[in-house]
C-alpha cells in the first residue's frame, strides 16, 4: 500500500487511446474524482498528463503502481481493443488487485465473452463489470450513455461515479444498472443493431428523395433540418443534415458525392442479428441494414451487375415533391418504430434466456442522451413500458399504433414506389413486410408446415385441436397423431 | 479379427432411426454391398433385420462386433442426432477402428464441429468424413443427394459406395467430393438455407394468389401443377400442389387451412445466415425466410397485433387473375434466382475462408436429384459456372440476366401490390431490393460512411483518389488524410 501522504485516486483508467483519454478527462472534470491513468506505452500517458494539467491525473508506469495509487475498493475502467487486448490487461490487473476491487471493461466486448470473464474473475473475489459505453469520442468526453452489467455490489461503488460522468437527459443521468454479468454488453450490442437500422433507414430516405425529386444534398440537408424539429428529432437526423451540407474543398462537390459508397462495419450489427437468430427473434430491419452495408462493399460484383442487370423501363415521376418527402418521412418514422420494436424483442428474449432482470423503460431512458441513437421518441418507449411492462410488442403500444396508423398509407406508397422505380429500399420494405406479417390473421406458414411434413415428416399442429399430427403422404394420405416430431 | 468363414460387410450403419434404416436399406439394395448395422437399443436392430430379410443385414450387438464384421478399411456411416450423440458414437468407434478406417457422419452437423472432429480424429489415423445427406426419409431410401467432405484418400473408398446409392439425375449420380474437412456439411447448410428461401417464396406466392384472386387451395394447386411443367419445375413446386390439394378428412376443409400457421425450424437456416454474417455475404432472402418462420411462431405477439394494427384502407382489386398469377410466377422465378445467387456467394466465400477447392458447377449438378431443392433450373447454374468459373454473381450470368430482364416488370408490380394490399411478402421484397442494390450506380452507403466519420471518426475513402480520410467535424471541418481507421 502507498504511504498516506501520496495522493490517491478513486478511479483509474487503463488504455489511453482517444476513447480512454476522453473518458479519463471526463472523470477528472467531475467534482470529487481523482483519476489514475495507465497505458502500455508510457509516452502516451505522459502526453495526456502534459496536455491536460487541469485534470490532475496521477500518471502511473506499472500495473503495481497503478494499483498502489488507487484507494480501495480499487476501481479501474479498461478502455482497450476488445478481445485479446482486454484479456491481457485483465490478467495484469488481477495480479495486483484484491478481493472487493472492481474491473470495468468499457470496450465493445461480445456479451458472451463478458459472461465468461465475469465467471472467471469473480472466483478471485474481484468484481468484473462489462459496461457498454455509447456516444463515440465526444460522448466519452462530455457525457456518454452507460450500460453496466455486473454484480449489485459493484454497482454500489460504480453508480455514483457513472452518474457523475454520464450524459444528462431531461435532468436524469443516462446510466442504469442493466442487469448481471453480460447484460450491459448485450444491451449495448442491440443498441448498435438499432443504430445500423436507423442509419440505413435515413440513407434510404435520402436516396429516395434525391432520386425522386432531384434535390441536391444541400437541399436535402434542409429537409433533414426540418424533420429534426418534429417527431424524428434525433442526433442521427441532425448529423445527417450536417454531412449532407458539407462541401468537399478539393472538388467543390457535396462531400457525400466524393465519399466512396462502400460502408464499413465493426461487427456489433452482425452480432445483433446472429444472437437474434439464436434467440428466435425476427430482427429483419436490422439484418437488412447489416446486409446493405456488406452488399455495398462488394465493388467487383457491383461493377459487373451495374453493366448487365437492367432497371425499370418506366420513367419515375413524382407529382408533388413536398407530398413525396412527407411520405418518406412517415415511412421512415414507421420503419424506425419497427426497428426499435424488433430490438426490444431481442432484449426481452435475451433477458429471458440469460436470466437478467431488465427494465425496458429504463433502457429507453438512458438512450435519450449521450448515445448515437438518442432521440426524442425514446420518451414514448419509456412511457409505453411504464404503462404496460408486459407489452408484447412495442409497436402495439397505443402511441405507436397511432404512429403506424397515420404512417401506413405513406409507408405503402414509398415501398411501392421504390419497387417500381428501382431504388433499393431494403429496410423500408422489410419493416413493412414485418408489420404486415405481425398483424396477419393467417400466414402461409401453414403451407410451409405442410411442405415440411410432406418431405421430412416434420409433423404439424392443427388450429382446431391439440396434438401433433402427420399425414401419411407416401401412404394412403390419412392423418395420424404423432407422439412428437420425428426429427 | 473375425475368422474367414464369418461373412463380412463392406459398409456399416450406426443409428437405425428412420433416416439411418432407410439409408442402410438403400445400401443393401445395391449390388456388391453387404451392410452391418448397429443401434444403441438392440431391439431396433432386430426389428429392422426382421422386417427386411431381403437386405441381408449383418446385425451386430456391440461396437466390437460391429468393427469385427467390417472388412478393412472399415467404413461406417453414423446416422444419429447431431451434437453429443455423434460424439458419443465417434468415441466408441475410435476405440475399435484402426488407422485407415473411415467414419462418416451423415447427420446435419454444424460444419465447424465437423472441422474440429476431423482434426481430432485424423490424429488417430482414422478418416473422418462429414457428409451432408439431403432428401429426407424417401431420399435416404431411394437415392439422396450426397455432399461428402473429408480427405481425398477416404473419397477413394467412399466414392463408389456413395455413387451406388445416390439419386441419379440425367444419368449422373448426385454425389461429388465437395472439399476437405467441413466442406460437405457447409454446402449442405447452404443448401438448407436456399431451401428455406425457396419454401418462403412459394408460400408468399400462394398467399398473394389466394388473397388476390380468391382462388381455393385446390384451384391454386392446379396453378402450381401448371408451373411445374415450365421453368419452375421442381420438387418443392410439385409437393406444394399436393399439399394444397389435400383435404382434411375430419373437417372436409383444405388441409392447409387446418394446419396451425406457425412454422418450425431445425437450425440450419439460422446457421446459414449466421455464417453469412461472419463471412460478410448478404443473404437477405434466406434471412427473411428464417425470420418469417420465427415471426409466425409468436402467437402472443400476433394475437395482439392482429387486434390493434390496421391494414390498408384501400380495397385490393386484381383486374385479370391470369395476368396477376403470371406476374407472381415471374416474381417467384426472379426471387429464386436471387436466393441461389446469394447462396452460391456464401459457398464461394466459405471456400475462400476455409481453404476448400469447390467446383460450383458440380454443386448445382448434385442438387438436381435426391434433394429437396432439386429443380430443372439447376442445369442452368451448372452451365453458368462451366461457361465462367469466376462468375462474380450467379444472377449476372447471361441466362439469368435474361430471366430477370423478363421478370423485373412483373416482380416490381408484385412487390408493389403486396405493399399496397398489406400482404406480407418479405422474401419477394427483399430479393428485389437486393437486385436493385446490386445494380445501383451509387448507393447511399456513402452517407452512412459520412455519418460514421462524423460520430466515430471511422474515416472514409474517396471516389477520386486513394487513401483514408477524415473530416474534422468538431473542428474547422477541413479534411485530413488518416493513417488508418481510428477505431
Amino acid at each position: 500500500m502507498a504511504s498516506v501522504d501520496v495522493p490517491q485516486a478513486n478511479i483509474g483508467v487503463v488504455g489511453l487511446a482517444v476513447m480512454g483519454s476522453n473518458l479519463a478527462r471526463n472523470l477528472a472534470s467531475r467534482e470529487g474524482n481523482t483519476v489514475a491513468v495507465f497505458n502500455r506505452t508510457a509516452a502516451k500517458t505522459d502526453e495526456l498528463v502534459a496536455e491536460h494539467p487541469e485534470a490532475g491525473f496521477i500518471a502511473t508506469k506499472s500495473y503495481q503502481e497503478f494499483a498502489d495509487r488507487l484507494s480501495t475498493p480499487r476501481t479501474a475502467i479498461i478502455m482497450v481493443q476488445a478481445g485479446r487486448g482486454t484479456d491481457a490487461v485483465i490478467d495484469e490487473l488481477v495480479k495486483v488487485f484484491e478481493p472487493g476491487d472492481i474491473i470495468v471493461d468499457g470496450g465493445n466486448a461480445n456479451f458472451r465473452d463478458t459472461i465468461a470473464r465475469e465467471k472467471r474473475i469473480s472466483e478471485t473475489g474481484i468484481h468484473f463489470v462489462g459496461t457498454g459505453i455509447s456516444g463515440g469520442e465526444e460522448g466519452a468526453l462530455n457525457g456518454p450513455s452507460i450500460m453496466p452489467g455486473g454484480s449489485d455490489e459493484s454497482w454500489q461503488t460504480l453508480g455514483p461515479i457513472f452518474r457523475s460522468i454520464a450524459a444528462v437527459a431531461e435532468g436524469e443521468p443516462c446510466v442504469t444498472h442493466i442487469g448481471h454479468d453480460g447484460a450491459g454488453h448485450f444491451v449495448k450490442m442491440v443498441h448498435n443493431g438499432i443504430e445500423y437500422a436507423d442509419m440505413q433507414l435515413i440513407a434510404e430516405g435520402y436516396d429516395l428523395i434525391r432520386r425522386g425529386t432531384g434535390k441536391s444534398p444541400a437541399e436535402i440537408a434542409d429537409v433533414f433540418d426540418e424533420w429534426n424539429r418534429g417527431e424524428l428529432e434525433s442526433y442521427l437526423i441532425e448529423i445527417t443534415a450536417q454531412v449532407l451540407r458539407q462541401v468537399d474543398a478539393a472538388t467543390g462537390k457535396p462531400l457525400v458525392d466524393v465519399i466512396l459508397d462502400q460502408a464499413g462495419a465493426k461487427g456489433t450489427g452482425a452480432w445483433t442479428v446472429q444472437n437474434a437468430l439464436d434467440l428466435g427473434v425476427p430482427v429483419s430491419g436490422i439484418a437488412e441494414a447489416v446486409f446493405a452495408r456488406s452488399l455495398s462493399s462488394k465493388p467487383g460484383q457491383r461493377a459487373v451487375a451495374q453493366k448487365v442487370l437492367p432497371g425499370p423501363s418506366d420513367r419515375w415521376t413524382i407529382e408533388s415533391p413536398e407530398d413525396f418527402i412527407e411520405d418518406v418521412r412517415q415511412a421512415l418514422y414507421a420503419s424506425k418504430v419497427i426497428a426499435y420494436s424488433q430490438g426490444f424483442d431481442e432484449i426481452i428474449a435475451g433477458a429471458e434466456e440469460f436470466g437478467w432482470d431488465i427494465d425496458k423503460g429504463d433502457i429507453a431512458k438512458i438512450w435519450r442522451g449521450g448515445c448515437i441513437i438518442r432521440a426524442r421518441f425514446l420518451n414514448r418507449i419509456t412511457d409505453a413500458y411504464a404503462a404496460d411492462p408486459d407489452l408484447t410488442s412495442l409497436v402495439t403500444a397505443p402511441f405507436f399504433v397511432d404512429v403506424v396508423t397515420a404512417a401506413q398509407g405513406p409507408w405503402r406508397r414509398v415501398v411501392s414506389m421504390a419497387a417500381h422505380a428501382g431504388v433499393p429500399a431494403p429496410a423500408f420494405a422489410s419493416s413493412l413486410a414485418y408489420y404486415d406479417g405481425l398483424r396477419a390473421d393467417r400466414l402461409p406458414a401453414a403451407l410451409i408446415q405442410g411442405q415440411r411434413d410432406f418431405f421430412g415428416a416434420h409433423t404439424y399442429k392443427r388450429v382446431d385441436k391439440d396434438g401433433i399430427f402427420h399425414t401419411l403422404w407416401s401412404g394412403d394420405r390419412s392423418e395420424v397423431e404423432s407422439e412428437g416430431s420425428s426429427h
